[in-house]
């Protein structure tokens, strides 16, 4: 799978997430930020070579890769369920129930990291996966947060449920978001785009909460909602 | 322009937006929710006429138009300066400074009438327009909130400043969003999706506001950071 990017690369490097190589572009060795990627490449020892800007393009059917693209392996490295057991006090699980549109998950990986959720949990089937494209809308962060794929998300609420987790199904509810406490072991869930959350899915969340809107607009953007759910969590969990 | 969709639609009836025309599939008239949008469009004595599914793929270049194209003449219709006189008190105003991408302008479209916002202000020059993918993306919300376009976004804030509106920029800073008093009339600037708002622009701006981020993460998703701003100042201002 090929990945491009200059951020992907720089964050691939700060995750010391192993690839097969790294090709960059031979028509701009001589740019400043790019040499300090190749030297950064070098220092962390990855393995790396050069090519023309129409070979990287055919690798990855875009024309801005900004002259990187990564060859990581046959797949994006998935955690497995064992995670649970690593995971800190007052950890946030963030769960997608048939997400959709790479933009929509790129953007909630990056909002994720960033409202320091730690884990991300996503379907077997019928889920948008990590593609490149969804790892270029994270701006590389994907390689920074772990993520999971689960054959059964109800199965997997039940689990975390066991683990201490209260888990949220953003949702049509009387509960406000902001009048909710949502500190300690938390986990949202997020439906998909058309449709919501399933109602098998829905009926194992322990509650349901809503972001209330004027003009009877029923619902936002799906990245947009989860940005507003976590940075709520993470602002209660600062203790503001 | 031709704009396309089911939520599209229903919206530019509910906003009595005056079109050309309307096109229905004739491949789905005995369907029942399609009967319902005919009756409506019907009811509002707005004119339409049936073609097949090929010549609407044609009309907007896409194959998911739910059967339903419109015509809404030659370009979208914005609203010009006067509106400055006709906001209501308390009222808030979303500008954005060059942003690029239709699935952003589409997204903070539906946020802005989610979060009660009055207004929201691009730039003639170097900015996505309402085009029929944005109108899409905002499920047709873009009908029902005005949208401005200016030749100059640091004379607007002038403008508008003398108006009596504040203006924030969303930006790095030490001023957190939720402990910043962002009720009364209120505009928020956000920038551009690689680069942020313009230094000039930032300086016509009379505060700015950051949202504080875990792990070392610099930015959100443009459409993430203003759900989270204006679900504030909506918050805000319901005196929450």
């Amino acid at each position: 799978m090929y990945v491009y990017g200059r951020n992907v690369l720089k964050e691939i490097i700060n995750a010391h997430y192993p690839v097969k190589n790294i090709y960059f572009t031979d028509s701009k060795k001589t740019d400043k930020t790019f040499k300090e990627l190749i030297e950064l490449t070098k220092k962390h020892k990855y393995s790396f070579s050069f090519a023309p800007d129409n070979v990287l393009q055919k690798m990855v059917n875009v024309s801005k890769h900004q002259g990187v693209v990564i060859d990581i392996g046959k797949e994006f490295k998935y955690v497995d369920e064992t995670i649970l057991n690593n995971l800190r006090e007052n950890a946030t699980i963030v769960i997608l129930d048939q997400i959709q549109d790479p933009h929509n998950f790129g953007a909630i990986i990056r909002s994720s990291l960033a409202a320091d959720a730690n884990l991300i949990v996503i379907p077997k089937d019928n889920s948008v996966e990590v593609t490149s494209t969804v790892i270029k809308v994270s701006v590389g962060l994907a390689f920074r947060i772990p993520i999971l794929k689960v054959t059964n998300i109800s199965r997997f609420i039940e689990t975390i449920k066991k683990h201490g987790f209260w888990v949220y199904g953003a949702d049509m509810s009387h509960n406000i978001y902001y009048e909710t406490n949502l500190t300690g072991n938390v986990a949202i869930v997020m439906g998909n785009e058309g449709s919501g959350i399933r109602e098998k899915v829905k009926s194992k969340c322990d509650a349901l909460i809503s972001i209330p809107m004027a003009n009877n607009v029923e619902s936002l953007n799906v990245a947009v909602s989860a940005g507003i759910l976590l940075f709520e969590i993470f602002k209660q969990k600062s203790g503001r």
